[in-house]
């Protein structure tokens, strides 16, 4: 990668990428930024210049000639192997993944709404999906002579070559457990939606763990450890956690919470949009959305009110593309719903939509955003609630 | 089993087994009858006499020297296997589960306080727990040739030897995917807490299924049949489904819906009860409790409210027993919980105490029963309420 000409020094994001200008930011250094929602439900398969960027650092820039993947023993001196990119290519099969990938802020901005927390303003759009290329977790390190099935280590932790100010990289872990549940779907990806993934999804690699927390996909991964340990680093020990609403900076004991992985069920309306108003005299509202469950969850139903709650109809799922045969429960990617309902009959000028979704597992999502918010704005998937105008 | 000397011919339930006076029935014939919530949470492990009891039909007397259990291969004439009790005990490992059963009606008596449900009004203790004993249904069917990592059936099967007046025996079936998933950790149990079964609760055989709604974890089992279509029971096609709160039974399509198998989070307070009276000028309450996720789904965290869930204190999970070595992805069985909270400074002498769990996919409970309610009464695992009185 070339240094921008136009590049000042003294800025370590100077060399972050260009980006598709319909993106749309939380914030630009380091860049997040999430699609509008109108477009977000336009390609099953997101577009990758349109995926949501989550970057906690800036964009590393990586020479792949100098670049190595090493996979490495807590405890032990020296590594167990290196991989370059090439090699990952080469020597193991090539495994394709479609996985719906979601921020654990995603949906922030209705926390924010009611009380003030930590965290970028997310809409509803910090979800993407993309088919993921690359050799599995569970064939690279057969090849170092590791067999997850009977490995004694608890966590593998995943590095980034993304490093703040002092030095320090983006790291996160998984449980062994959960490697073990997944095993042949964790995989260590080169390619995204058919290309060398993009510098701002990670190149050259990123782990993909299907049905879990973004947080925990890293990017620009050029470390793998098995240890007995979590990864020590902030965003797993101090962030990505779950706590009730009553918790706040003066009260909250991250130590005793668990790191968010697998993500609960949500959805949500993406047409019309908030504040949109219907056609003159309009009967009936055509609802379009998104489902998704983490752990693999399909999802069973989605149900829509146009009247805030208090009657409900079933949408239709729409068909997933051929290829992707995804079963209940091994359902990596989300799902396209649409609804046409009638408008309750004596509404005075403003409507309130809502969507929820019940996973495989028949989990639901809960009522209120009141009653998941949480000083940090994670996990949000309350019933999604959408106020449209109706002129007569 | 002998006859009762005082047996009715013409009643079917005359020969049902003799219950434990503290059981509290919603049915009498079929037998249907919780332990009292304080009994429930007083043993993790809860004592055969005082396990939830839910029959469909009149238990069937079974001859153990007549007893075998059919496994069938659909569509093909001949039956793969039989085998006596005793051969499952001798030629296949012992295998012990504890694990939480849950019927999918469990707390529907907080729906039928919203609007009528068909179905037995359940309290909050139709859940318990026990540790069984016997051959998993992978060894089973690996012995009859079959491995489930690659037997293209969709369906697995149960039938029971409890029998409708049409003759019609109880039947359910999980998919195969989740036979997969749950491999050597589905057992076809003949102990339940180190004796033979009760006959209430499955004598000879029950298939135990951890994580999965009682209703496919057939009892009296004597056959199972590999096929590619669900079972055919009514259990299966019409009931035990979910729906959404305004589906009623003029438009009901129970062929569009998913038949229930893993259950979603939940917990309830189980002291004080509903309508207690607290000590008089009480400033603090100990909530007492359970709670359950399906699926292998662990507690990450119980939160408590004693103002109607305005503010929430985070609950202490009790250590399970010793043995019981149970991971956050497969913890089969229940946990209790306890926590002691201030009661509100301006209370008017009646206060709400609330619970709700998050399981370790982050699952929550949702806020309302009413956004749960569904016609047949199912899946109730909205915020647990009980209010007490508070003596001033
Ligand atoms: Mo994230
Ligand atoms: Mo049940």
């Amino acid at each position: 990668v070339e240094e921008r000409k136009d590049a000042d020094k003294s800025d370590p994001y100077a060399n972050d990428p260009k980006r598709h200008p319909a993106l749309i930011p939380s914030s630009v250094k380091p860049f997040n930024a999430e699609p509008p929602v109108s477009l977000l439900i336009h390609n099953y398969i997101t577009p990758n210049d349109l995926f949501f960027v989550r970057n906690h650092l800036p964009v590393p820039q990586i020479n792949i000639k100098d670049f190595k993947l090493d996979i490495a023993i807590d405890g032990s001196e020296k590594k167990a192997k290196s991989f370059t990119v090439d090699t990952l290519k080469k020597v193991f099969p090539k495994r394709k993944i479609t996985t719906t990938l979601q921020c654990a802020g995603n949906r922030r901005s209705e926390q924010i709404k009611i009380k003030p927390v930590k965290g970028l303003n997310w809409g509803m759009a910090a979800i993407s999906t993309a088919e993921w290329t690359g050799a599995t977790l569970d064939d690279v390190l057969k090849h170092c002579g590791v067999d997850i099935e009977k490995v004694n280590f608890a966590h593998i932790q995943f590095e980034g070559m993304d490093r703040g100010p002092d030095g320090t990289s983006y790291g996160a872990s998984i449980p062994m457990e959960m490697a073990r549940m997944l095993k042949n779907e964790i995989i260590i990806a080169y390619e995204m939606n058919g290309v060398d993934i993009p510098r701002d999804h990670g190149y050259p690699l990123r782990v993909i763990v299907p049905g879990t927390v973004g947080a925990r996909q890293v990017k620009w991964l050029n470390k793998i450890v098995l240890s007995n340990e979590e990864s020590g680093s902030h965003w797993q020990q101090r962030d990505y956690k779950g706590f009730n609403a009553s918790v706040d900076w003066d009260t909250v004991d991250f130590k005793k919470s668990h790191a968010i992985q697998f993500l609960p069920v949500n959805s949500a309306i993406c047409e019309p949009e908030e504040g949109q108003t219907l056609e003159k005299d309009a009967d009936e509202v055509t609802l379009k959305g998104y489902a998704w469950s983490g752990g693999g969850r399909g999802i069973f139903r989605v149900d829509v009110s146009a009247d805030g709650g208090k009657t409900w109809r079933t949408a239709d799922l729409l068909e997933k593309p051929e290829s992707l045969k995804q079963t209940d429960y091994r359902a990596w990617a989300w799902v396209f719903w649409e609804a046409t309902i009638p408008l309750p009959e004596n509404h005075d000028g403003k409507v309130e939509l809502v969507c929820k979704a019940s996973d495989s597992q028949y989990n639901v999502q809960p009522d209120s955003v009141e009653g998941v918010w949480n000083l940090r704005g994670c996990l949000n998937n309350a019933w999604h609630r959408v106020h449209v105008n109706v002129a007569k």
